[in-house]
């Protein structure tokens, strides 16, 4: 030892992006000892609102993605929106970026995931390109209608996804001028999915199976574990997400959304980084997604990703048509003051997802129904209790 | 409704003081929506490292204060030792100041807080101002030697208190100067702690009692909930936290640490912000202490509670002689997923509070012990399970 030691300085992990997901990174990142920093549109971007550290700039310059790169020993992403060219120029440079470029292009490129997927083995729903309406026809006389339609980049909660009943929807997403990709329309049970980590050392840890609740492309509600899952499904779900990260080479966190179907599960999506379906592990898991996304791009021991609770249920909350949702902040605490909320700081836009409430619990329709309520209420001061489908 | 609605502003907490308290409010303070601000001394204290927003300034100086106030909503305090007078004057500008400058007063001044216990009918150490060793020889002539002798004000951390066992240390401990009291020496079985929070609304609510370990005056290790406690003498010191609260006129927070001898309970210390005692809560109750003193300070309803989990053991990571922490998180992380690591990004200095660990589980011996060799490990690269007494 130096007759000076000095402690290892804080490594300094940066995250493009600076939405919710950076936001509740934040906050783990300090209980690791952690250095966060985050690449900012602005500097009132949710997670620049909290983040000792913001930079701001533009996700799509190099120039600015270089400089942030620059003062990270690791750079992540909070969005899957940089372009795939500028990825792979800060892997050039030298950078560690996590996930790398490689497994990226998966969650830039239906056309790619899908077909990559499909050659390792892996149960997706039939696909195709299509770049006019004979290919969609003849797609669907194979397929049948009603067909999805989805654009091959840049889609999310919903935008760039269309179900077609029939050529004519068809034709009117085509007009569009979008590079689309053909899929067989799923009809689920219901709606699935597995979050893993993968650190480079090759370890991987997987979260237990949740149930989601998506309307209109949006998630709603998640549950976890998802409720009377046939346990050898469940073990298969965890084996898939272990599988498909080692095998895309994901470093970091991956969920994958997956359809249940007549005791089968398909493959729906792909992201590598937290994710709407994790946030219930903020309470409800011993490490979160967060903390659990920090040790796989840094290379430390991955947490355990067990149940802290029975059941959780966290549900969205979607803004209304009255912008202040803090003044009902004090209804929803004293109505319930066991229910979690995590607001985002974002201005109130109507659907837009400005907070998540999570309730945990014994009794899965008391959690799911307290969850709902509290959602309910912040989000537009009704206490519906409905279900979300 | 404007035909323009806005959301209401994100209120501004502002917290004196930037150690780890603060550190752990940052987290809790973004899930609640709340901006949050820290008046540090330097850019590098632990909480500075964290916050989005940090002034840096000097909490003795009235216009560092008035300066720091006049941009929050709300000011509390990450230590008790803002001088009473700018507390005042803070108060007297027109500022929320939680807890208030008269509560605060009774974490200053060890004799104004011996005397108001007592007068209200408390269960207090026997204790008396003493000048000199006539003084000292005549309380121990009553109370017995050895003698506590306190510093009035300005002690924490076990800095301030002498254990005197005759009249020689005494004499020793005079020649310093200070203003001190004289305190019984309590032959307590255990320490304990009961921790509470109320609100402007004058409601309240109590973490279940602890049972605390201190070591030099240090806390090394903290129980929840404290192990075989009698049922009634636990409702006792949560109904004693709560009057306290009531009758001393705190918002916030507030630690009473406890002495238990003989099935009698025996008031020691005071504390009115989040304490080392509280530091379980982050994983093993419903609502944290941070985001309880958020609560409370902002008049919000106050959060459960309840314990999250069977039993939380807490043990202080103490700086040892290897400053290189990090080094050995690794190890810590790898040997047991599930222990939970806090870091407070403050330099190693032997004996100094760097972080602390946190186990959760149903088997206290086991939880015990996962806790000790994870903070050992951390502190020395030792894994020693000894009892710290």
């Amino acid at each position: 030892m130096d007759e000076t030691p000095a402690s290892d300085p804080a490594p300094v992990v940066g995250m493009v992006g600076a939405g919710q997901l950076a936001r509740m990174t934040s906050g783990p990142a300090a209980g690791l000892g952690i250095c966060f920093r985050v690449l900012a549109a602005a500097a009132d971007d949710s997670a620049a609102q909290v983040a000792a550290e913001s930079v701001i700039g533009d996700y799509r310059s190099l120039p600015d993605l270089m400089a942030f790169a620059a003062g990270c020993d690791v750079v992540t992403f909070d969005h899957e929106h940089v372009p795939g060219p500028l990825v792979e120029a800060m892997e050039a440079a030298g950078h560690a970026v996590r996930p790398g470029s490689a497994p990226l292009r998966y969650t830039q490129d239906k056309q790619a995931m899908r077909q990559r997927l499909t050659e390792l083995g892996y149960a997706c729903p039939r696909h195709a390109p299509v770049s006019d309406l004979a290919g969609v026809t003849s797609f669907a006389a194979e397929a049948g209608w009603p067909v999805v339609l989805k654009a091959v980049t840049g889609g999310y909660d919903g935008r760039g996804v269309w179900v077609c009943g029939g050529p004519d929807e068809a034709a009117e997403v085509l007009s569009h001028g979008l590079t689309l990709i053909a899929e067989e329309y799923i009809r689920f049970d219901r709606e699935l999915a597995i979050l893993v980590a993968r650190a480079p050392s090759g370890q991987g840890a997987a979260y237990p199976v949740v149930q989601t609740v998506q309307q209109d492309g949006i998630c709603r509600e998640v549950v976890a574990p998802a409720p009377g899952l046939a346990p050898g499904l469940a073990a298969h779900a965890q084996g898939l997400g272990l599988a498909i990260a080692r095998d895309l080479g994901v470093i970091g966190l991956l969920a994958v959304e997956l359809f249940e179907t007549g005791g089968r599960l398909v493959i729906n999506e792909l992201a590598m980084r937290p994710h709407n379906s994790g946030h219930w592990t903020i309470e409800g898991a011993v490490t979160s997604q967060f903390e659990q996304h920090l040790r796989a791009v840094l290379n430390l021991p991955l947490g355990s990703p067990a149940l802290a609770s029975r059941y959780s249920v966290m549900v969205n909350i979607l803004g209304g048509e009255d912008p202040d949702l803090r003044s009902r902040l004090t209804h929803v605490m004293a109505a319930d003051p066991a229910v979690k909320v995590h607001l985002y700081g974002k201005p109130v836009r109507p659907g837009r997802k400005v907070g998540h409430v999570t309730a945990l619990g014994r009794d899965l329709d008391q959690v799911r129904g307290r969850a709902r309520r509290a959602a309910s209420y912040l989000a537009d001061g009704t206490e519906d209790e409905g279900d979300f489908r």
